[in-house]
C-alpha cells in the first residue's frame, strides 16, 4: 500500500509506505503537513470593558519588555490556532519538502518569503530519513525549518519519523530542534526500510510511540501534530481501526491533526464527524491538494492508492494534453471543495500540499479570499519566529536590506533587544568570517552579476554607473538591468522609490547610497507603503541616508555638516575603523517610531553607533567578497573595487527635523558645491580615479589623468593628504 | 571671638564660636555654605567630530537605561562645578538654615521650589548641634537637606560639625545622610560647648579631623566642602596660620572651599591669591551677604567681629531708619561687588547667604543676570536629585500635581523606572497611612481651607462649585478664591489654563476634574509653556482628563465610550477597586513623549493601569483626609464628602488621536446629552444628591428631592441600581 507523503512530484520522489501487515497494523503516517507561520497580526486582544485589573504582565525580569503590539507573537501554535478558530477567522497553512540542492534551498527560502507574505498560520517541512534530514546541510529538513523560523519569521512544524530510529537519534533530533528555536513537531511513523519490516519490542513502531516519547522526554515544550486519513490508511485493517489509532495518538498528547489529501469535501466531513464521535476534539485540518497536471495526478493515484472520483477524471481526460487547462481546473476544483469545507463550519483552516510550487496554491487562496494581499506589518521589519526573539522590538537600521545577516550575526544573543535599552557596550555580533551561509549569498549567478556590475571596470566612475543603474532600474551600458547590489539583493523597496530621483543624482556623482529612508511625520499606521503596527496609530521616521564616498567628499562634507548642527547627526567611518561622529554620548538615534492607542511608544529602528562599527565591517567586506572577487587577482577591475574598499568612507546621515522636508539632499548639494568651488581656481574638473591595466615591470596602477585629485610619490596615492586618508595605496603599487 | 555661621538673623540666632586659644588654635569653621542643586540642563555634552567610538555606556546591567538627556544629572557636585567652571559659565549657590517650626519647614520647602527655579548649582543647609540636627524631626538639618534632594530635586550640601561629637555620633549622621541620598558634606568644627573648651586627644578637634575621618570611613562617597576666612578666622593666630589650616583641610580631602562673608571684592581676591600661592588649587567660592537691614548688619558686626568698611557705613548711617533704602543699597552694593569678583576671572560661582529670605538674593542674581527666569526643564516633571533616581525617566501621570507624594511612595524602590519598561506586576508603592508627612499636607490652614471649600456644604452641588471656583480662579459665593484642592495644592498650571473654559463647564455639571493635559502635536522642545528636554526637539502629548463623577454619569459615559473605540482609552474605578478599562493587555499608554536630535524617544509620562490602582487609593483618601475631616463627625458637610468618596468613580480618559483636536470634551458632551435624553421622558431635571442637616431620632441623611435619581429602601441609596453602584449608603443611614 502506498500513501502520498512529503512528495516531490517534479522529481518523482514519492515515498512509499511498504506494507507489513502485522497484528496491530499501523499506517505509515507519511502525510504532508503544512502550517504557515506568519499569522496576521492580532494586536494584543483588546480587553473589553469590565476586565479586571492585573493583566498577566511578564514576570521575566526587570529587563525592558516589548510593548505588547502583537500578542500572537508570543503564543504557541496551538494557542494561535485556538484564537483564530474561536474568532471564526479562517486561516491556511503550507507544506513544503526539503530541496535537493543548495540552489534549490536558496530558491525555496525566497519562496518562503513570498508565500509568507500571504499570511499562512504556519508552514511545515517534511522529513526523509534517507536524505540526512537532521544534519547541518543547507538542504536538510532541520536546517530548512530552522531557516523558516529564524530568518523568514515563519511559524514552522518539523516532521519527524521514528520508524527504525534509536531513542538516541530521536532525542538528538529533538534537542537540536529545540536549540534551533523549533517548537512544533509532526510525529510520524515513516516508511519502514525494506519489505520485511517487523515491530521492534523496545523501539518506535508507530507514531503514537513517538508522541508518547516526546511528551515524556520534553514535557509540554513541543506542539505535536499527527496525521489523519479521511479514507483510512491504506495499510490499516479498516477505516474504523484507523480511527482508533488516531484516537490513541491524540490521547498520547497530540495537539492537532492534519489529514491526507482527498478529492471530495464529504470524505473529509464524514471523517471529522467520525472523529468527533470517537471523542477526538482537537483541530482537524483538511489536507488540500490542488491538481496541477495530468501526469502528477496519475502518479499520485498510483502511489497513494487514492481513488480519483469519476467527476474529476471525466473532466480531466479530455484535456489531458492541455497543462494550463488542467491547472485551471485543479484550482477551480480546489476552490469549490474548500468553499464547501469552510461553509460547513467544521473547518477552521486549510492545509495545502504545495509540492514546493507557488502558483496553484496562491490562486486557490486568492479565490477563497484567504491570501493577504496587503498583510499588516507588526513592525517595519520582518520579525523572526524564534522564541528567544519574541521580545525583539528594535534593530539597527544598517541591516535593513540584509535582515537575515542581522539575524544570523545576533543569533547567539541571550536577550533582545540588545544594543539599545539594554547594555549596549558589548553587543557580541557574530564574526564576519562564518556568516557566508548559502542563504546570505546573492541569489544571482556569477555570470549574471558580471553582466549587471560590469565584466570590466575602467574607473571608479564605472562603479558609480552600476549604482546609478540599480537606483534607476534602467539597463547599464551593456543593456543589462542591475537588479541587485552587494548590499541589496532585491530591487529597491517601494518606500525608497520615493527618493529615486535624488538618489540617482547623487550616485552619479560618487555618493554611493546603500540605504535610505524618507522622513515621515505622522502617517496612518495602516498606510499601505509606510504603515506598520496596530491600526489607529501614527508612524514617524527621520530621513536617513547611508553611502560610501571618497575621502575628498568626506572632507568637504565635514565642513558642510557644521552648518547643520544639531539638525543632522552623522557617523563617518573608514575600513580601518576611524570614526567621526557628532552623536551625543554615542547614544542611539531612534529613526522609526510609532504611536498607538493605549500603548507605549514603539521605536523599532535606531541608528546605533555601537552596532554601526559591526555593520561597517560587513559593509566594507561586501565590496571584496561579493564584488572584487568576481574579477581575477590583480586585474584592474578588482583593484578599482579594492581601492574603493581601502579608501572610501561609509557615511550615515540622519535629519532630526522629521516634520520638515529632509535637508540631506541639500547637505549633499552643499558638499558638491564646496568641492566645485575648491576646484574652480585650478580650472580643472572633478574626476574620478582611473587605473590602467597592469603590465609587468612598471607599477600596475597609474593614474590616467593627473588631475589635482592625485599626485604624490606613489602614482596611486590620493593627492588629498588630509588626515582622513590613511589607507595604503591599492595592492600592487 | 565670634564668626557668623548658619545664621538665623530674623531670630537673632547667631552661633558663637567661643574662643579657647590653644597651642594649635583652629578657627571654629562655622561658615555658611551654599550650593544650589539644579544646574541648568547641560544636555549630554555633544562629542565633537573626531570622537572615537565606544562611549562610556553604562555597565550597570541589562536594565533599561535612560536616554542620556542630561549628563549633568548623574555627575557628582564637584564634576558639575568643574564642568561649569571650564565652560566659563558663571553659577550661584544658596545657603539656608533649618526652620524652627513645622510650618516654617513647609514654608522653607516652598521657598526651595521657588528659588530652585532660578537654577542654583546647589543649596546647603546649616547644622546646629543644639537643635537636634540629625534627627527625624521635620525641622532637622538632616530632614530638610533630605527633602531638598529627594523632593525638590536640589543638589544639596549638608553641614556637619564635629566638635564635642563622638565618632559613633558622627558615623551615625554620615550613614544616615548616605541612606537619604545626600552626597555632599560641609565639614566644620562647630562651636565648642562652654567657654573652657579643650582639645580632646582622640576626638574631633578641628574640621580637618572630620575631613580625614570622612575620607577614611567613607572613601570618595561624599564631596567635601570646607570653610575659608578671607580676613582670617577670628580665633586664628594670624591670617597666615589660618591659611595653613585651610591648606591642611584641602590636603586632607576637601573638594572645594566656601568663604565667610566679606565686604570688599579685594579682600576675597587677595585671599584667593594667597591660597593659590600656598598650593590650594580647588574651587574657592566667595560667600556673598547682601545687606538687608540696619539692625541685622549691626548684629552681624557685633557677633562676627567683621569690620564694616567706612564707605558702607557712610551710606547706611544716614538712611538707617529707611528699611527699603537700606535693602536697595544692600542689593546695589552686592551686585557691584559680585561684578568685580566675576570680572576678575578668579570666581566661577557665587555663594549666597540667603538668611532664608528670597527677595534680596533674587534681586542680586537678577541684577547679575544669573537668575534663570525661564529654566529649561529636562523632563516634564521635576526630577529628584537622589542618586538612586538618576535613571528615572518615566512617571505615571496621576501624581502630576502631587510629585512629592509620588517620590515619597516610591522611595523604597530599588530601581527606576518601575511600573513601565520593567516588571510592572508589582510596583510596591508605599502605604498610604504613613505618607502624611508634614510636607505633603496642604500649605493652607484649616481656617483658610474652610473659607475656600465651604464652612458648610449643602449638597454635592456645593462641591461642584468649589471645583468650578478653583478652575475659574474666581471667588466662591463667600467671596474667597479657591487656591487649592486636596489634589492640587497649587493654582492651575499654565498648561492647564489652556483648557480652562472646558474644565469649568464640565465641573459645574459634576465632572470633578483633578488632572488634565491638552494634546500637543510636535511643538518645539523650547516652547516656554509645554517644552522640555534638549533644544532642537519636538514634544508631543495625548489629551488626558481625570475626574471624579457619579455612578449615573459613569453608566452613561460607558455607553458613550463605545462610540470612541479605539480612539479613547479609559480606566474607571471606584473606591472599592472595581476597575473598568479598555486598555489593551493592561499596558501603559504613553501620553507625553519627546523626539530629540540623536537620541532615542523619551516618554516621561504614562497612564499606567497598575499604578492607577495605587493612585486611586490616594485620590479617594484625600476626600476624607483633607476635606471631610475639616467638618465634625456626622455633620451634613462631612457626610456629603463621605458620600462622594463612597459612591463616585475616578475616571481617566486618553484621546489617542493626538494630531486631532481632543475629542474628550465631546465625549463628555455626549454623556451629558445621553443623561438628558434618558431623563427627558420623565420630565425631570438631572439633579444632584442633597442631604438635609441631621436631626436626632430620624435618619440623618435624607434626600431633599426624590428625583428619579434616588429611591430604594434606604433614603440615601442611589436609585440607579446598576451593577456599578455597590457602595454602602453614607454613614449614618
Amino acid at each position: 500500500m502506498t500513501s502520498v507523503c512529503s512528495t516531490a512530484p517534479s522529481s518523482g520522489r514519492w515515498c512509499r509506505a511498504q506494507s507489513s501487515t502485522k497484528d496491530r497494523t499501523r499506517p505509515a503516517d507519511c502525510t504532508m503537513v503544512n502550517q504557515g507561520p506568519r499569522a496576521d497580526p492580532v494586536w494584543g486582544s483588546d480587553s473589553s470593558a469590565g476586565s479586571a485589573s492585573g493583566g498577566d504582565s511578564s514576570k521575566e525580569s526587570s529587563r525592558c519588555s516589548t510593548p505588547v503590539l502583537d500578542a500572537d507573537r508570543s503564543d504557541r501554535l496551538r494557542e494561535k490556532m485556538r484564537r483564530r478558530t474561536e474568532s471564526g477567522d479562517h486561516w491556511f497553512s503550507l507544506e513544503f519538502f526539503p530541496p535537493r540542492t543548495a540552489s534549490g534551498a536558496v530558491n525555496l527560502i525566497s519562496r518562503f518569503d513570498r508565500m509568507g507574505a500571504g499570511g499562512p498560520l504556519f508552514i511545515d517541512i517534511t522529513w526523509h530519513p534517507s536524505g540526512d534530514p537532521g544534519s547541518d546541510k543547507e538542504t536538510s529538513s532541520m536546517m530548512i525549518a530552522s531557516t523558516a523560523v529564524n530568518y523568514c519569521g515563519l511559524e514552522s512544524v518539523l516532521h519527524l519519523t521514528c520508524c527504525n530510529q534509536s531513542i538516541d537519534t530521536i532525542n538528538t533530533h529533538l534537542r537540536k530542534a529545540q536549540r534551533l528555536g523549533l517548537k512544533n513537531i509532526m510525529a510520524l511513523r515513516g516508511d519502514p526500510v525494506g519489505t520485511d519490516w517487523e515491530e521492534e519490542e523496545e523501539g518506535f513502531n508507530f507514531a503514537v510511540d513517538l508522541v508518547k516519547h516526546i511528551r515524556s522526554e520534553f514535557g509540554d515544550y513541543f506542539d505535536i501534530c499527527v496525521a489523519g486519513y479521511p479514507t483510512g490508511h491504506p495499510e490499516a485493517d479498516s477505516y474504523h481501526s484507523d480511527l482508533q489509532h488516531l484516537q490513541e495518538k491524540v490521547s498520547a498528547g497530540a495537539d492537532f491533526i492534519i489529514t491526507q489529501l482527498f478529492f471530495r469535501a464529504e470524505t473529509f466531513l464524514t471523517f471529522v464527524k467520525d472523529c468527533r464521535a470517537l471523542g477526538i476534539s482537537c483541530p482537524i485540518l483538511p489536507g488540500i491538494f490542488p491538481i496541477q497536471g495530468y501526469q502528477s495526478l496519475r502518479q499520485l493515484v498510483k502511489l497513494s492508492k487514492l481513488e480519483v472520483p469519476e467527476e474529476i477524471t471525466k473532466v480531466i481526460e479530455p484535456i489531458k494534453d492541455n497543462d494550463a487547462a488542467i491547472r485551471n481546473y485543479g484550482i477551480h476544483q480546489a476552490v469549490q471543495m474548500c468553499r464547501v469545507l469552510l461553509d460547513s463550519g467544521a473547518v477552521p483552516g486549510l492545509h495545502f500540499y504545495t509540492l514546493n510550487r507557488e502558483v496553484a496554491t496562491m490562486e486557490v487562496l486568492r479565490g477563497l479570499g484567504l491570501w493577504q494581499e496587503d498583510p499588516r506589518r507588526p513592525l517595519p521589519w520582518a520579525v523572526s519566529a524564534h522564541p528567544k526573539r519574541r521580545v525583539e522590538d528594535v534593530r539597527p537600521i544598517f541591516w535593513a536590506s540584509r535582515p537575515k545577516s542581522y539575524i544570523y550575526r545576533t543569533q547567539d544573543w541571550d536577550e533582545f533587544p540588545n544594543g539599545r535599552w539594554g547594555n549596549s557596550s558589548s553587543p557580541a555580533f557574530g564574526e564576519l568570517n562564518d556568516y557566508y551561509l548559502f542563504y546570505l549569498k546573492s541569489k544571482s549567478s556569477k555570470a549574471a552579476l558580471l553582466q549587471m556590475w560590469g565584466a570590466e571596470l575602467h574607473s571608479e566612475k564605472s562603479v558609480f554607473e552600476v549604482f546609478t543603474s540599480y537606483i534607476a532600474a534602467l539597463p547599464n551600458h551593456t543593456g543589462h538591468r542591475v537588479l541587485c547590489l552587494p548590499w541589496n539583493d532585491e530591487p529597491l523597496a517601494p518606500e525608497t522609490n520615493l527618493l529615486k530621483d535624488q538618489l540617482q543624482r547623487v550616485n552619479q556623482r560618487g555618493v554611493l547610497t546603500i540605504n535610505s529612508q524618507p522622513n515621515i511625520n505622522g502617517k496612518s499606521s495602516t498606510d499601505p507603503i509606510v504603515g506598520w503596527g496596530p491600526p489607529g496609530g501614527y508612524v514617524f521616521q527621520k530621513a536617513y541616508l547611508e553611502f560610501f564616498t571618497s575621502s575628498e567628499n568626506v572632507t568637504a562634507l565635514l565642513k558642510v555638516l557644521k552648518k547643520y548642527e544639531p539638525r543632522v547627526n552623522y557617523h563617518i567611518v573608514n575600513v580601518h575603523g576611524r570614526n567621526l561622529t557628532n552623536a551625543p554620548d554615542m547614544q542611539p538615534n531612534a529613526v522609526t517610531w510609532g504611536i498607538f492607542p493605549g500603548r507605549e511608544i514603539v521605536q523599532p529602528t535606531v541608528v546605533d553607533p555601537v552596532s554601526f562599527m559591526f555593520w561597517k565591517d560587513e559593509a566594507f567586506a561586501l565590496w571584496i567578497e561579493q564584488w572584487a572577487k568576481l574579477y581575477e587577482d590583480e586585474s584592474p577591475s578588482r583593484m578599482i573595487v579594492q581601492y574603493i574598499h581601502d579608501n572610501y568612507f561609509l557615511v550615515n546621515l540622519v535629519d532630526n527635523d522629521f516634520p520638515l522636508e529632509s535637508c540631506l539632499w541639500q547637505v549633499l548639494e552643499d558638499m558638491f558645491e564646496l568641492l566645485q568651488s575648491e576646484l574652480r581656481p585650478r580650472l580643472l574638473p572633478l574626476q574620478a580615479v582611473e587605473l590602467l591595466p597592469p603590465h609587468s615591470g612598471s607599477s600596475p596602477c597609474r593614474l590616467l589623468n593627473s588631475s589635482p585629485l592625485h599626485s604624490g610619490s606613489s602614482p596611486c596615492r590620493l593627492l588629498n593628504s588630509s588626515p582622513l586618508t590613511a589607507a595604503p595605496p591599492p595592492a600592487g603599487c
